[in-house]
């Protein structure tokens, strides 16, 4: 296979622009990052999708037996089993992260104080992802935005 | 199932950290993303992920049949069949990357103008994910950084 570099073309990447994962209880999973994870959805097709804001980009939430059909404009995709998605949160936060969680009875599957700084707390969405709230730190990354 | 508002605890999002994809041929479809997609791979386990560096965050790429074991101190997932991501692309940047793709006879299986503005490039990785270039737009999302 050939490479071009990417300044060759012009071509760069800016970063992720969506984030996908699968539930086929689409509905219980979508009230889930609705609700617990306090995203704000934008869009719904009944049964297909929940789409959500997130930072910079979106965060999608499809069921994986309507989008793994064929015909339409976009290519089908649709994975099964349990994905995994982080999203950011600040260091200060994660108190308030373990508070929020208990009181809506979520439990936290486990938590990782990183070797090189950071932690994660990881629960599962009601699809069976695992779903990481995790500082920026933990891969040196700055507070975004 | 209780509602705590998000400003009650504190507890925000700042964005997606990590947006994970699947590949049984693991090193096939890093290669992929380090060479057509341009992006920095940062961190290897043979037979088990390459992480790459992605704007405010990370993409990471797991052999599901490794990270679906249990053990070890971060929970087990592992998605199986095409998943989906976007990467953002500058709409300035769209005719480079046909050229690329095409320079790397990665062929483009969907382009879709979007009603509401913006443009997408769909390939595939070696996995079969469904790999879109996006400008920003199709979200009504400025430019990110």
């Amino acid at each position: 296979m050939a490479t071009i570099s990417r300044d060759d073309a012009g071509a760069d990447i800016l970063g992720v622009l969506e984030t996908c994962l699968y539930a086929e209880n689409l509905e219980e999973c979508a009230r889930f990052y609705e609700r617990v994870v306090g995203l704000e959805p934008f869009s719904r097709a009944d049964g297909r999708h929940v789409f959500f804001r997130c930072g910079p980009g979106v965060f999608l939430l499809f069921d994986p037996a309507r989008t793994s059909r064929s015909g339409g404009d976009v290519p089908p995709h649709g994975a099964r089993g349990p994905g995994h998605v982080a999203f950011s949160v600040l260091p200060t936060a994660l108190e308030a992260w373990r508070e929020r969680l208990a009181a809506l009875d979520v439990p936290v599957e486990a938590e990782v104080t990183w070797p090189n700084g950071g932690e994660s707390l990881y629960v599962r969405d009601p699809a069976g992802n695992s779903v990481e709230l995790a500082t920026p730190g933990i891969w040196g990354i700055p507070r975004p935005g």
